[in-house]
């Protein structure tokens, strides 16, 4: 994709915003089986049914329509951990939280790896405004997390001298390396190995606990 | 680049070795720096100073070069990691192999993640040989933090009830999602939490602790 003259900033009709949705949704699904260097045009053209005019009407290049597909994965996958991590109130509900990721990793028979940590690992050595957009996307995962973990401190089900802000950082990099892991070795043992520890070491700041 | 016939199967001479090996070094600098997918052969073959008809003489085609880099990545970095490991014998030596991981993160700036990490990411869905490869560095290395972790069992250092197998599956999935997301956000604290959680974790299995 070549770079264009700057995309109309009139705000979207419903219809504008239906067809821009489209391409990012159809774009998002293309990346996240090829990689970004492997996603053409035309194929996002094919795959969302647009013309290619109107991918550059909405979009100025592909560094653009990358963004956006960052941005939509980060509201889709995020927002989906934030919906189960916002009332954190127990171990087991922390428990219960690993076990979807599990079930949906199982699910895609371990295939695809995170859409983000792969993003992450073909953009961010190359496109500087990529790379932001992907750690400030895994800054609010890791907030979302910490702000778990607080809400389990002010419930009393941990003490308050668990360290929210490192081991929400320890939690999300291990869900990270264990989808890696379990992307090559087809097989959900990482990743599974890797949130249990963690867990363990939560439940070690359990109130009642000897820590 | 194309698939051409087998290339030679004679053993190599000295000097066949190392242009082979000259030709495998620059392809996984390449690699590192832009990917499988941003490698071509003109940019491996003026990189390692060779035609490219010596780089067919040795690889039948990208595939079978890249799949000689995994194994070079294999090598080169499990090995060092084995190194390392291969006698810990108190969790003060853990403590120095996850120094070492830090600083040499902190040497390259939090730039290129881990090379067999973002190889995996970029192949996994599309190369099963070189997913099966990467999958097998992934255990080596696993296995190597294994390993250690018994060698700590059999000194007295940690209690037998330590799940070594599950450990060291653990701890190299902190190590790689710590490395990816350090890599995103050119900061190391992401790696260092999950390293530390991650010991923590060990270091309650230490002789002499409740657990």
């Amino acid at each position: 994709m070549v770079t264009r003259p700057e995309p109309d900033t009139q705000p979207l009709t419903a219809k504008g915003q239906a067809t821009r949705e489209r391409i990012v949704h159809a774009a998002a699904e293309l990346m996240f089986r090829h990689g970004v260097a492997g996603t053409s045009t035309p194929a996002i053209r094919d795959a969302a049914g647009v013309s290619s005019s109107q991918i550059y009407h909405y979009f100025a290049d592909k560094e653009a329509l990358t963004r956006a597909v960052i941005e939509y994965e980060t509201r889709r996958i995020v927002g989906a951990h934030e919906q189960l991590l916002l009332r954190l109130d127990s171990l087991a509900a922390l428990r219960a939280w690993r076990d979807v990721v599990v079930r949906t990793v199982r699910g895609t028979h371990y295939a695809g790896g995170c859409p983000l940590g792969s993003l992450s690992s073909e953009l961010a050595e190359h496109d500087p405004d990529a790379r932001e957009a992907l750690a400030a996307g895994f800054t609010r995962w890791s907030g979302a997390i910490r702000d778990g973990l607080r809400h389990m401190i002010e419930h009393d089900v941990l003490r308050a001298d668990a360290d929210a802000d490192k081991l929400s950082l320890a939690m999300l990099a291990a869900l990270q390396g264990g989808l890696l892991l379990t992307q090559a070795q087809r097989d959900c043992a990482a990743l599974e190995a890797a949130l249990d520890t963690m867990i363990e070491r939560i439940e070690q700041y359990a109130v009642g606990s000897a820590g």
